[in-house]
């Protein structure tokens, strides 16, 4: 880590369109935010790769060492998995901007903002893990941790928390119309017959459909929610 | 595989909330084709975990073998990582559907659709990679294949056709409100204070938006990408 930069290194370096590589805590954190959903990766005890869709959030501390939380539940294959101090794993975010239609079949491509980190599982004391499930619901739902009913013990003992120390990351980024060859762009016949551009394609949310048994006003944390950019 | 669903396995069986695992090859595909982009996990030469987001399409032969194609740049990292026939991957899409706020932070959650393949590498012949080529953009962008410039040799050389054998596979889905302790339904100050629902999450296709180079109209099959399912 170099300020607010990862360093680049053999795992996190992007080596195809390395023009998209984007190495900064503040561009990855967004992407990750975004997403919610990470797909964390590892090697089960088989040998086998598994990768498990799970809520993530990133955080640093005031030294600047950035760190991933999951949360899921004590008893699951990833979290009997992942509770040895060290276990490498990967968490990968992906949003999907848009569809790119060129004039070749071979220059589609795809706009799209990815996070790739790459970190180790820690320790979690008690401490961590209740921060850390505090951290995970303000994280996806800011607000929500003061306005709903906080863990009981039985909760806290029913919630696992994963924590991650993030060793690298880097996120890689593509915007933008389709970049055609020129001698196709030249070729009237084929741009006279083929539709070129982008589909964009944006997640957003509905109107808050509140339960049956809601009697408070929708509170500003809600509406904040309904109006956040979120990927997907 | 019986019939059109996967048989429970150790490696595919979901098991934390049962009730939600899905085993239909329909299903698992329609995820997949909302998706577009997979995650895709495998041990690297050094026995790390790597995870790549790549596009992605389902396919079924005659015999109801089920495959996925991914496409790539051949010389990256990946593509050399998963060239040895045999190679196990594992590769997951997940579409986010809604933030679902719960009168309890441990009840908070997240509607969902997920679907999780387990499979190998198998061996590409050059028919196989064309027909590969092909199902990749048919698969993301239907139409284009015809309605855009065939690859010519070189393009063909300059991409790597992944093809996955499908051995089992199975879907993870949740929707509807959340599902609260009767103790805190029943406790009329908590209810009284805290905004319990849904915050549905759509990923919605905007305008398409051609080249300065196009000359065409909105061809049927852009519209039809314009207002397709699109999950991120």
């Amino acid at each position: 880590m170099e300020g607010n930069k990862f360093e680049k290194t053999t795992l996190n370096t992007v080596r195809r369109r390395p023009d998209r590589g984007i190495y900064d805590k503040e561009t990855i954190a967004s992407i990750i935010k975004e997403a919610k959903v990470m797909h964390v990766a590892f090697v089960d005890t088989e040998g086998l790769p598994q990768c498990i869709p799970m809520l993530g959030v990133w955080d640093e501390d005031e030294t600047g060492q950035c760190y991933l939380y999951f949360h899921g539940y004590p008893t699951t294959r990833i979290m009997n998995n992942l509770s040895d101090p060290g276990t490498p794993i990967v968490a990968t975010a992906t949003l999907v901007d848009g569809l790119v239609l060129a004039l070749s079949a071979f220059s589609h491509s795809m706009n799209y903002r990815s996070a790739v980190v790459h970190g180790v599982v820690l320790p979690v004391s008690e401490e961590e893990k209740k921060a850390g499930f505090q951290k995970v619901v303000e994280g996806i739902a800011p607000g929500r941790w003061e306005n709903s009913r906080q863990p009981d013990e039985g909760e806290r003992q029913g919630t696992g928390i994963l924590r991650i120390k993030v060793e690298t990351a880097s996120a890689k980024v593509r915007t933008g119309p389709p970049k055609d060859d020129k001698k196709d762009m030249e070729n009237k016949e084929l741009a006279s017959k083929t539709w070129t551009g982008v589909i964009p394609l944006r997640t957003v949310p509905g109107v808050p459909e509140p339960t049956s048994y809601t009697t408070v006003p929708t509170p500003a944390h809600v509406s904040a929610l309904a109006t956040a950019p979120h990927g997907a």
